[in-house]
C-alpha cells in the first residue's frame, strides 16, 4: 500500500514538472527603411507584451522574420548586423548590433525567453537570415540561419529571390528549454517536412516560426502548414508574421498563430499590429503522443530520414 | 515564321499530353456482414458512377478502405481472401477471390483505372489490408499493403489494434498511369510524411488514400493530412471513405474529398453513401511545382530521406 501511494506520488510530481508556459507573438508592424524606429518598436511590443500579463508571467517571446529591415534582398546587406557566435555574446558593441543588444537586454530585464524573430546577419562577408533565441540571462543560446531560402515564382502574382542576396545556413536548430526542446525553423523552412521531422527527432516538444508569408501563400498557405507540422511532429507550432504594411514593397499576411499538437489553432492574430498569447500546456503533447504513437510506428525497415 | 508555328504547335501538343482525368471516389456504405451485399453494393456504385459521368468518361473510380467486411480484427480473418501476385491474375476463382474478380471484371467493363480500396488480404497464412489498383483491361497493376497499421488508443475515446490481427506490408507503391504516377496509401500511412514523399521520390503526381478515419480523428485531421499531403508533395490527393454506418461498431467519418496540389478541397461528401466527382488537371501539378520549387530545394547536402 505505501509502496502504492509512494509510486502515485512520484507520477504525480513528474506530470506536474510539465508546466505551461505563456508565450506571447509580437506581430509587430515594421516601420519601412528606419532602423532605429523599427529596433525601438519592437523593443517597446516587447515591454508591453509583459506589461499585459500582469496576472501570469509571460515566459517566452516571439518577434517575427525581419523586424529591423524592409523584406527585400537590396535591403538586407544594408541592415545587416554581426552577431557573436554562440557562447562568445559578451561586450557586444550597439553601434554595430544594436538589434542583437537590445534582444538580449530585454530578455534578460524580463527574464524571458526570447526568440528575437530574425534580422540580416553578417558574418565574413555573407549575409544570412538569421533567429536568435536569448534565455532569461539575456545570453544567446540558440542562433537559427534559414536553411530554404525563399526563391518562388507565382508569375502576375508574387516573385522573391532570397538567394540573390542570402546564404543559406546549414544547422537545425533546437535549444533545451525548461519546457523542453524548442526547436527554430524560419518562413519557407515550414514547407519542408523532413525540417520539423528532424527538430522532433533532436527533441522538440513547440516549433517556433518567424515568418513573412504574402498576400498569395498566406491565405492559402499559412495556417495549413503550421497544422500539418503540429500534427505530423506532435508538437506546439508558433509562428509570428510581422503585421501588414501595405505600403512596404513586400507586403505580410499577418495571422500569427498558435497551434496545438492536436492541430487546433488556439491563438490567432488578424493583420495588425498587436500581440497574441497562449498558453502551452506540454501534458498535451504527452497526451498526443501517447494517445496516436505514430513516431514510435515509423517504418525505419523500409525508410529514413537521417541528418548528415 | 514557319519555325514559330512549328515551336508552337511542339509545345501546344506536350501540353496537351497532361490531359485532365476524371476520378470518382464511391463512399459506399457496408452492410454489416454480408459479404455478397458489400461486394454487389460495391459493383453497382462502381457502374452507378460510370453512367453519371455521361457528359464525359470516368477515367478512376476509387473504393474505400475495407469495404467487403466489417471493420473489426475479428472479421479480417473472416472476410480475407487470396490474392494473386501482380502478373499471375489469370483464372481467378470467383468463389475464393470474389471480391478480387468482381473489381477486375467492372475495371475492364467501363475500362477504367480502378483503386479497388482495400479489402482483408490472407497470404501464406498472415493477413493484410490490401489495396488493388487494376488497369482498364482488367488486370492488377499495383497492390499496396497498409504499411503503417493503426493502433491508437485515445481513452474513453477511440482504441484501435489493427496489429492485433494484420501484417504491415512492406513496399511504397506508385503505378505508371497515363498521367503520370499514381501513388497508394491506406488511412494511417496518410499520418507518416515520409512515405507521402517517397512516392512523390517515385514519380507519384496523385496520391490515392482509400481511408476509414473514425468520429474522433475525423473531424480533427482527415482533411487537413490530406492537405497537407498534398501541398508538401504538390500532388492530387483523393481519400475515399466508407459512408457513415451508426450502427456499425467501428463508424467512419467519411466526408471522402479530393484536394488539389495548392491545398485547395475541390471536391467533397457529406457521410452518407454518395459518390463524389472530380476533374485532375495535371497541368496543375506542374505549374504548383513551378511556382514553388522546394522539391528542387530541399537540402539534400543536410538531410536525406531514404528507402531502403
Amino acid at each position: 500500500m505505501l509502496l502504492l501511494i509512494i509510486l502515485i506520488i512520484i507520477m504525480s510530481s513528474s506530470t506536474s514538472l510539465l508546466q505551461n508556459a505563456r508565450i506571447a507573438l509580437c506581430q509587430v508592424m515594421v516601420f519601412g527603411t528606419d532602423k532605429v524606429a523599427n529596433i525601438k518598436k519592437a523593443s517597446d511590443t516587447i515591454t508591453k507584451a509583459v506589461l499585459e500579463c500582469r496576472d501570469k508571467k509571460l515566459d517566452i517571446a516571439v518577434l517575427p522574420e525581419v523586424w529591423n529591415s524592409p523584406y527585400s534582398t537590396s535591403s538586407f546587406p544594408i541592415y545587416a548586423e554581426p552577431i557573436p557566435k554562440l557562447g562568445q555574446n559578451i561586450n557586444l558593441d550597439e553601434k554595430i548590433s544594436p538589434s542583437t543588444v537590445m534582444l538580449c537586454k530585454q530578455a534578460k530585464l524580463h527574464s524571458l525567453w526570447l526568440v528575437g524573430g530574425s534580422i540580416p546577419e553578417i558574418d565574413n562577408g555573407k549575409l544570412y537570415n538569421t533567429a536568435l533565441v536569448i534565455n532569461p540571462e539575456g545570453k544567446i543560446i540558440g542562433k537559427h540561419r534559414k536553411v530554404h531560402l525563399f526563391d518562388i515564382d507565382v508569375p502576375g502574382k508574387m516573385t522573391f529571390k532570397e538567394s540573390d542576396s542570402l546564404t543559406a545556413g546549414d544547422e537545425i536548430t533546437v535549444v533545451d528549454t525548461p519546457w523542453g526542446g524548442m526547436g527554430i525553423g524560419i518562413c519557407y523552412d515550414i514547407r519542408f517536412p523532413e525540417y520539423g521531422m528532424l527538430m522532433r527527432q533532436r527533441g522538440a516538444r513547440m516549433l517556433i516560426y518567424p515568418g513573412a508569408f504574402n498576400m498569395v501563400t498566406g491565405p492559402a498557405h499559412w495556417e495549413l502548414l503550421q497544422r500539418a507540422r503540429a500534427v505530423d511532429n506532435q508538437c506546439y507550432v508558433a509562428a509570428c508574421s510581422p503585421a501588414r504594411n501595405e505600403s512596404s514593397s513586400y507586403i505580410a499576411w499577418g495571422h500569427s498563430s498558435v497551434v496545438s499538437p492536436w492541430g487546433e489553432v488556439i491563438s490567432k492574430a488578424g493583420h495588425g499590429d498587436e500581440i497574441i498569447y497562449a498558453d502551452l500546456d506540454f501534458n498535451n503533447v504527452e497526451t498526443m503522443r501517447q494517445n496516436i504513437p505514430c513516431w514510435t510506428q515509423k517504418r525505419t525497415d523500409i525508410y529514413s530520414l537521417e541528418s548528415k
